[in-house]
């Protein structure tokens, strides 16, 4: 369960308690108070066996204490299943690993569906046995194109979108209908070079130090909730290449934490910042 | 508060709600469960603003939940300091270091006292305005030394010793005077290079990235709990001399955290290992 | 050309003036002094776009300044390509890694065979298009089993073999076949935690880091000199699980810029420690 | 020497046989191509032992060879001794900690004084016993005091001059006067969070990376050759406050690399980018 609400006396006993109450044994929790907004964020996870509570019926009974707190609150079961879209474009180093990762076991999800703007990706898909959809787009197509989108991730129950480097620009429309479940991963440590070529800014710049940047998309370019960031150093032996070769072990994982925390609900998002309960 | 006991359902639930109860306002609470030893950990801190138990009052109002989950607590008042004794040797860059981010504020603490096996230190305590004793030791004179340092240390009410590279080994029975209070930097990532020359070790053997380990002192030489440990990289081009200086700044910053994580009450030793709540 | 000698006066002028002196036109040159055994290291990168030794003649036009300096030295053709054997026991996760590098052109060389103790890894050479072969192994057959493995590989001309978590002992006798050709990546920092069970024993300790190894097979077991080292934070709420698979990822990245470096020529070997020239 | 030119054939052969020629013994040669510009940058250190020519010869014997290859180049002798002048304002933790580490025989240098624009670093200068002279800056008499501090920086024969915090921008005049021998810390990770407020702005932006840039001043403000950078990692759980406190040392440790580089001529200078031989 995750759970923000204006700080206040009593909110952890009160959850506890009534996990408690109701025969559940608490296997993690974990809380954060924002002490700039006055904010109270929680995530607890507890075990099911003797729970009196039926999932269908949390919403009736827990609603009493969250309305007391004026809770915005979720909850999961562990063994409920994502089901994720993996969008790419020519690169595609970054997604064959992410793939690699999810047969190992690595991610709490099914990957059903790869899209992509060029038809080169069909070979990921048949390697990985995927569905492969192609949508080229251009500017004055992407409205009709995005729609078609909608209605095939609708068709496949998809939920959350991954963004492996697929270097196209979603609408805020096509944004809101993934609200805080588009992950994508920005290959420069953010704010530091945002847009299409942060590579060839960090060389140019002469950095010492180049960075990788998962995080949620919304309607400000590279500006959404940053996930999580990694780093690797650079020197001027580096060449442009050295850089993108370099960078792209970063890509894959940061990207891959970032994937695997948003699966297990481990992030919350506010003031377009996370809280990411590790 | 730090609590750890066998893990149970309800701990946590009891625990806030004691807290509630009592008109305490929760700021901070951590928990852990070890699966492999089902030990539960807690770390809780609430502002006494309201709160109805006086801290002389505290053993006698806890102990009834404290029996209950056989609970081993500890409670801190954020306003009692700890007295900490520095001892050094020769080398005291580690130890001027810590001094001056004293001087800063970075430690909830007095550092009244300098002890050293050598007369050269007497300067840095004179800058930064400590008492300095000298006690030379030889394997002849250890227990007798010994006991004059714990006179001393009882004399001016010291309950924490940082060993800031003193090079001199520890009695058991001194050790046992501190338990799980007295903190050693050792320069190398342990359990590599134990012993007294980890720099010239890692040297020799050709490692490409070398350590600094801080941990509680035990019985046993280099093998405490260990609280923090950092890295640096290193390359063929690096002399003996070169890991040395870039060690340094290692042992100066995991000593710190160390420090200031013991101080702050967030370290709990179980099992020779430490759940450090940050 | 990498070569080693005596450290002396003019050595470095002699060799730049040799190329120079053929029309050659040096695009890298690093050099390196071991002040301790006086040992002086050079690699040295020239184009033979107008170079006036054909390849053949090196030896006879390169050896009298050879001998006058007492080197040892190697040289290599750019464009000559390496041929790898890939070792693998059941767990896979690394070399499928080191795989999908290989197809994206991070290596320079080919990797024609997959070879394992375990039938397993069958549908890994069929998914990279290898040649794949089981040897199972027991301490009895070992000997003969490994004369099969060296005729194999011969037959195969493979220069180098990459145990890719291949976790078997190799008899000194086949380690000897290959001299600093055979790469192994450990899963811990060493020398800390040697031998099969790192990640166990780095857990039981309480470390605060882990790490990951690779070095060249030598007779003594986890003892060769390390290529590449690198490392990753655990903290208490990190389960053994977690340590296996935050490792993963640094042996993946440590054994992909080994063999990168192997490959490139860039790591010469004294005294059971590496010089590598990036 | 410190030798950039562009590349042609036989520059190495022929620098290295002028040392040879002259009886000098090259202890370190460090040399690298810019592809992009076909620049070739050298730096090279030899033992004057036997060399047969004086120092103040240097330009007269050299300039054929440098004319020939339109070399811009600059030499140092090890015994040359660096004079610089610390500007503080009223954070002093960095500068205090760069005159320990001078103390300690980090840096190949005199700092004989402080300045500042406050009069609460005297303290500072009267422990590590340097000169301190304040200047207080007001935008309308700037350039009249930054013409006293010229003055006085001449009679103090400074060389180099590090603003350790020094929140004072200066003016394109006096910058002029120390050309790439200004060293300033920044206390992010240019190029991002450039300006006055660094750690305010990484925590408002929610970033999971902090960092600290040493760079030459230039003109434009925080945009200068970028000579060093390092990081930490932060989460949700770090306040404002604790941000600041990581990242004070990171701010050292960049300073105090950059600065001992700088001493040590390592640093060559192009296209607003640094060349850093170590």
């Amino acid at each position: 369960m995750l759970i923000s609400c204006p700080d206040r006396r009593g909110i952890t006993a009160s959850i506890t308690d009534f996990v408690y109450q109701n025969n559940g044994n608490i296997e993690h929790a974990d809380q954060h108070i924002d002490a700039q907004s006055g904010t109270f964020f929680m995530r607890i996870e507890w075990s099911l066996d003797d729970f009196k509570i039926p999932a269908a019926k949390m919403p009736e009974k827990f609603s009493p204490l969250a309305k007391k707190f004026a809770m915005k609150w979720s909850f999961f079961l562990s063994d409920e299943t994502s089901r994720v879209a993996l969008f790419v474009s020519k690169f595609t180093a970054v997604s064959q690993d992410l793939l690699l990762r999810h047969e190992a076991g690595q991610f709490r999800c099914e990957i059903p569906l790869l899209i992509s703007n060029h038809p080169d990706a069909a070979s990921i898909a048949e390697r990985f046995g995927m569905e492969f959809f192609v949508f080229p787009k251009t500017k004055k197509n992407r409205s009709r194109v995005e729609k078609e989108e909608l209605r095939l991730l609708r068709r496949y129950k998809i939920d959350t979108l991954v963004l492996a480097r697929y270097m196209q620009v979603l609408s805020p429309g096509f944004v809101r209908a993934f609200p805080r479940r588009i992950i994508n991963i920005h290959h420069s440590f953010l704010p530091a070079f945002a847009g299409s070529q942060p590579y060839r800014q960090a060389f140019e710049r002469g950095v010492k130090i180049i960075g990788a940047t998962s995080h949620y998309v919304t309607d400000r370019l590279d500006a959404g909730p940053i996930i999580e960031q990694d780093i690797v150093r650079v020197s001027h032996r580096d060449s442009l290449a050295d850089l993108k070769q370099k960078g792209e072990d970063l890509e894959k994982i940061v990207l891959s934490r970032a994937l695997r925390w948003h699966l297990e609900r481990k992030i919350l998002v506010y003031n377009n910042k996370t809280v990411v309960f590790d």
